[in-house]
């Protein structure tokens, strides 16, 4: 099974402090873009793969969406999920989506936010998804970017400039990152661009948009400590669709 | 016009000397990768953007295609890619992509090696590619990769392990970049890995498969400096397919 860090309380403590866990949406810099590449949601019937407390599940549901069901690995996460809605039309489950079979074209969106980067089998991920979406349906989804995770130290650095640099090595070298981030060994999986979308595609996808972050210079005036998602992509954000329907 | 740096005699004395142009297609090791990417040939109308001394061209002809038509803008290249065939099946043009307009529906394929990066309307050429490609028809090509072009300073860097680093800074800021390389001030364009495949979708493009090459192992024992091109993608190599037909 993936790695269940969310539930070590060291890690739990100081994820939970992250802007976008104390904001939700709206401190999620990428948010507007995620917004951009969602289908219309009225009537829709959506799984939201690793929904962590139920932030864009709730959302979405708002705008329309007829059921909602928001998976996670971690007990803490569906917990506090489950205490912020009373909504019979979104169910919030704890499962593994390393392992996760849904039930064959029962979904009209599949959701993901940030968590794929975590999952070892992707292929097998993707070819579930696809089998559980309708024809006609979309996925979705964010991770981690390849430049952001492929370093055996992701760390910035400065170039002959003084100008922040991100150092990229082991690009093609897919498999196991362990990096501290509010714990110690916090197990991540990266692929390439190319292996994330041709995974895409052999399963059945059409790819409708792909999106690199970067910040909008209203953001950085905002927030000024973005402007250095300019240097190197940290999110890919990505819609497929599933033909047909 | 795009830089015509292929005519500065400086500039052409070093590139000549390549080994992907003194062996061909045989010294350019992301070749098999193109090969995989190639539909069947035997018959096709193929255009090759950027076709140099015309390797590619010349093994197109050998595997079937009907009809080549090589187009570059260097008359050092077009010169010497004339003299090495008498194939009334091969014609070739000096060329600006930067401004080119080919025939509606007049080709089964469009391929270009190394060319596009030099352009600074890709979406003006994409779209022209795609009214002159036949429905069913496909496109492949290749570009340097943009993590190989992004940075202010594109050379390796050494991590704290002393490990091979690319630096990659300025990602999300599209638009020229010099670089020196056989002579001072070569002009490329960059633009984001997103940008450029939104661009194919957004033509009428399906995509098929992307590749960043890297080298397999039989590659690097034969040729250990290959081994670098693991830590960081310097080729995209793209495959698109136009709908219908």
């Amino acid at each position: 099974m993936a790695q269940n860090i969310y539930d070590n309380p060291e890690f739990f403590a100081g994820y939970s402090q992250l802007p976008r866990q104390i904001h939700g949406l709206a401190g999620a810099p990428e948010w507007p873009a995620i917004r951009g590449l969602l289908p219309d949601l009225k009537g829709k019937r959506i799984a939201d793969l690793g929904c962590g407390f139920g932030w864009a599940s709730r959302w979405m549901r708002e705008q329309g969406a007829s059921s909602i069901l928001g998976l996670d690995l971690s007990r803490n996460m569906i917990a506090r999920a489950r205490d912020d809605t009373a909504d019979p039309a979104i169910e919030y489950r704890i499962a593994d989506l390393e392992t996760l079979d849904l039930p064959r074209e029962a979904f009209d969106l599949v959701y993901s936010a940030l968590a794929f980067h975590y999952i070892a089998d992707f292929g097998r991920l993707i070819r579930m998804i696809h089998e559980a979406i309708t024809p006609g349906g979309d996925l979705v989804f964010t991770i981690e970017h390849p430049v952001f995770m492929a370093a055996a130290h992701p760390h910035w650095l400065r170039d002959e400039d003084d100008r922040k640099t991100w150092p990229v090595n082991g690009y093609s070298v897919e498999g196991e990152r362990r990096t501290d981030w509010f714990a110690k060994g916090v197990l991540k999986h990266h692929r390439t661009m190319a292996t994330t979308l041709n995974t895409l595609i052999g399963a059945g996808f059409e790819l409708r948009r792909i999106e690199e972050f970067a910040p909008s210079p209203d953001q950085i005036k905002q927030t000024p400590e973005l402007a250095e998602e300019l240097e190197r992509p940290m999110m890919l954000l990505i819609s497929a669709h599933k033909k047909g329907g």
